[in-house]
């Protein structure tokens, strides 16, 4: 011990990361490395730019445009600069940076500035099980492109990135919508005074809330929160937006379109409206059995629906314009509606989104820790939203933007990989060299380097040589396939033996005796074929990742 | 406008980063993770697993061992959990936070422990112009590894990992000591009191301090510090450690290592010393002139020095042993004296080093802000702490590692590329298809996506396509290669064309009429030619990176 170490009376301090963070460990980290790469590859051939800003930035460029949050400053860490100076705060997202970078920059950026960015971001919130304080976005965003086709590109994008990180066709859809429908519907419900845009503040978030948890509520619960309120199983109440029957009929049409739709399609209704653009121009009778069209007849028949329902709203009837144009734009790229599917009820928080809105979801069902089916849900959203910059610069600046939440996509495909029964991807661990002979550990060392230099993952076992048992079974919880052993018997002969640990390993487990004759799992090799003979071994045990 | 947007009446807020911290933009970001992904898989090679720990810690598990700093909680940014919880910080290295894993996790992780780690760490210091608050670092560690060969490595590691990355053998060293041989002379001079080791804290560290500054204030300097202080030439007064002239001798004989056994060599005094392990056995003139064996002579006449110093004390003498066993094993890898320097006044900070210390420092020279020549320093170092694991669980485990600064490696390859006159690494920008036609936006997309499909970069223009203008500034200021033209007249014809932006620029800069004539910088092709017509385009600008 270094005789200058301070010596410290205090008691010993826990071990432990802090509530709701953890550490991620060996493939956990690789896997992830590799996701965002191969995401960062599919936004840079759309022609977007990396970006990194900071994990700090000021309270003040943050704002309270945290998405799922209402109220200032909630959901994020914060402290104060030392001497009363400027509060600082971990970034919740990468879009709120995002406005900033470009309002503090925008002299020097081209317009359009299309950048993408990758990295944690902190939310402060209670932890949970299973939740997280600390996580993966990555995002792209074109800041300064009003247009939909910029929009309907950000789709196309999101499905490339799933596909490049090897979810299959098939296995997501991309819900899209437009928030401009719902500002009509609520406009429609008497919630908008064009004269006093604060009014009805509240009551536009519990109508926009409800919408959002139809899928969990139903028609019924949606109703009751239209109206004067819901009790829930548990006996809490939340709060109605206090729509009279008109206003929450013509809500709950809206609402109630999956349904409608469905309905009518089973009926065999034709659709015809010449307001969607061109569409299947066929009519089936049964559309929702044993046709490979009803993913387009379901988006036709959607926006049919939409268009029918003649939401009195300038606003409502714009969004739906942007809507069917966008599918129109998606169609063409070659985005058919069997990815992309128009569901009037997706909402996607209540922050800054202003046109139209989407999600990615992944449509396979895993097991959850009870062993019961579930769907893993979404995993990436995005949308335009024109306000974040103009907190900063008074202008009106549109953007639109995609984040995927890279964690929950791994977590997704790690899923879907157990219930498809593929190995979860191990890291070949090194090759190691045992320690026989403190004297010569000059000459271990130069082993593991000849290894590491023909591209064989290698190293010396480091730890207390004493204990020949505990080398092994340190290689052994390593994963190494191959032990190199040399002792003094063998230096004097000029070999090395070369233990197969793989073989090793399943002869432990089954062989017989013959098995174990046939196929010994310990080798000698001279000195001079150290690396060959490694070599070899590992072709042998079809060792994964033979060079690392 | 979202007519749901709420209603600001607070002024605007600034658009700044927070003081100290900024953002990086494009080859910034590209270059840093593909140097990141270079050394990760140097690190891997050598046997090292990923780890990812949170960028926030308690502050009770990260301690006060931030190792420039003496003063608990200074330079870390920190906060309370809400409602009087636990402290909480932000990394300010990452191998407090190993120490706190491997305490948490020993259970579970094999002995020894290896890791990499790379991220972000953060520093509460005084904004200063050119140094931040939030910078890289790049680790590798052993836990639970007590042999000279486990340092030994770290430092060939090193030096592997900065030729990986493009740093040139010959224009970099790796400085090696043992801390233990400063503990050694501290002894020496009477400041280690081994029934009180708290005794003469101070002292020491105003000592160490001292020998680490011997670079910057030379030989008198240090002496003033060892004894009653110093003022500079600012008038500013440092505390000295109050040492006796003989104690100042011991401290100088040894600080002064370096210039001694310089002006040895060059006096040809022969070296012998049967306590360092085989080294040159050639005698030479004037060592330090016209002979390649300059190197080696070095580091041996440095250690045949220090081993004649016979500084009294037993942990020197350990410190010494463990220094010529460190050279020795280097050696026998392949890492010769022209890599690795033995310099005995090597400190590498105040806080947790307790046996081999090295640092890598760049040796070529750069032009600094007004043009003058200077080095580029310290990029990475590392060394044997054993105190860190113990804080948690009482026991002692030993553990070495290396870290790598990142962004100053990054500015040293930058500023050698420009010293050098190799063009600074420019993104190539995407392939721009302009918009003449609103209506045609779709078919524009799909231009777009053809091209990325053919692994092409390219992207629509996003903006306001009614300036034409703008879209040829904006491409340009994309650094785009080719621009894509399809007006109303092309369409009809069923043609587009094709702008060589590359060739453009030479050409308005100072082409003649006859090259303009001879190399037309637009050429029509069929719109079914499309992808073959630009990758021509790409091909014939030598464009660096024509697919993405």
């Amino acid at each position: 011990m270094d005789p200058m170490a301070k010596v410290k009376k205090r008691p010993r301090p826990k071990a432990d990361s802090p509530k709701g963070f953890r550490d991620y460990f060996g493939t956990e980290v690789t896997e992830r490395t590799e996701m965002l790469a191969t995401i960062a590859e599919v936004y840079r051939r759309h022609g977007f730019d990396a970006l990194e800003s900071p994990s700090v930035e000021t309270v003040e460029a943050l704002g309270k445009f945290l998405p799922d949050v209402d109220r200032p400053n909630e959901g994020v860490f914060a402290w104060r600069e030392d001497g009363d100076g400027d509060w600082l705060a971990l970034r919740y997202d990468l879009t709120a940076p995002l406005a900033r970078v470009y309002a503090q920059h925008r002299n020097d950026l081209p317009t359009p500035y299309r950048r993408y960015s990758m990295g944690p971001v902190w939310r402060n919130e209670k932890p949970d099980p299973g939740r997280f304080r600390q996580f993966y976005q990555c995002d792209a965003d074109t800041v300064g492109a009003a247009t939909v086709a910029a929009d309907a590109e950000m789709c196309a994008m999101l499905a490339d990135a799933l596909e490049a990180v090897g979810i299959a066709r098939g296995d997501y859809v991309i819900r899209v919508n437009n928030r401009k429908i719902l500002s009509g519907v609520v406009e429609a419900a008497g919630l908008l005074d064009p004269a006093d845009p604060a009014k009805f503040e509240e009551e536009r978030g519990i109508v926009l809330r409800a919408i959002d948890k139809m899928d969990r509520i139903g028609a019924d619960g949606v109703r009751a929160l239209l109206g004067g309120g819901r009790e829930d199983e548990s006996g809490d109440f939340t709060k109605g937006a206090g729509l009279g029957e008109d206003a929450i009929q013509t809500v709950m049409d809206f609402v109630r379109s999956n349904e409608i739709v469905e309905k009518e399609l089973r009926e065999g209704r034709p659709i015809n409206d010449d307001r969607i653009p061109p569409g299947p121009s066929i009519t089936v009778e049964n559309p929702l059995e044993g046709t490979p069209h009803v993913a387009e007849l379901w988006n036709w028949a959607v926006l049919d629906h939409l268009f029918r329902l003649a939401i009195n709203s300038k606003i409502g009837e714009e969004g739906l314009q942007e809507l069917a144009e966008m599918r129109d734009y998606l169609r063409k790229l070659g985005y058919a509606d069997d990815r992309i599917v128009v569901d009037p009820t997706v909402v996607r928080g209540l922050g800054y989104y202003t046109g139209p809105v989407f999600e990615a979801e992944l449509t396979f069902e895993i097991k959850d820790g009870k062993g019961r089916p579930r769907r893993f849900g979404s995993v990436a959203g995005g949308g335009r939203y024109d306000g974040l910059v103009k907190r900063f610069t008074g202008q009106e600046v549109p953007a639109t933007g995609v984040s995927i939440g890279v964690d929950r996509l791994l977590a997704a495909l790690r899923a879907k990989k157990l219930a498809d029964g593929v190995a979860a991807g191990e890291s070949a661990g090194p090759v190691v060299v045992t320690v026989m002979d403190r004297d010569r550990i000059g000459e271990y060392l130069r082993m593991a380097k000849e290894l590491r230099d023909a591209g064989i993952r290698a190293e010396i076992y480091h730890g207390n040589p004493r204990n020949f048992g505990a080398q092994l079974k340190y290689a052994d919880r390593r994963g190494s396939p191959v032990a190199v052993i040399q002792g003094g018997d063998e230096m004097e002969k000029g070999v090395v033996q070369l233990k197969n640990l793989v073989l090793g390993a399943k002869i432990a487990e089954s062989a017989s005796l013959d098995e174990w004759k046939s196929q010994p799992a310990q080798t000698e090799v001279a000195r001079g074929k150290l690396v060959d003979g490694v070599r070899e071994m590992l072709k042998s045990v079809g060792s994964e990742k033979p060079d690392s």
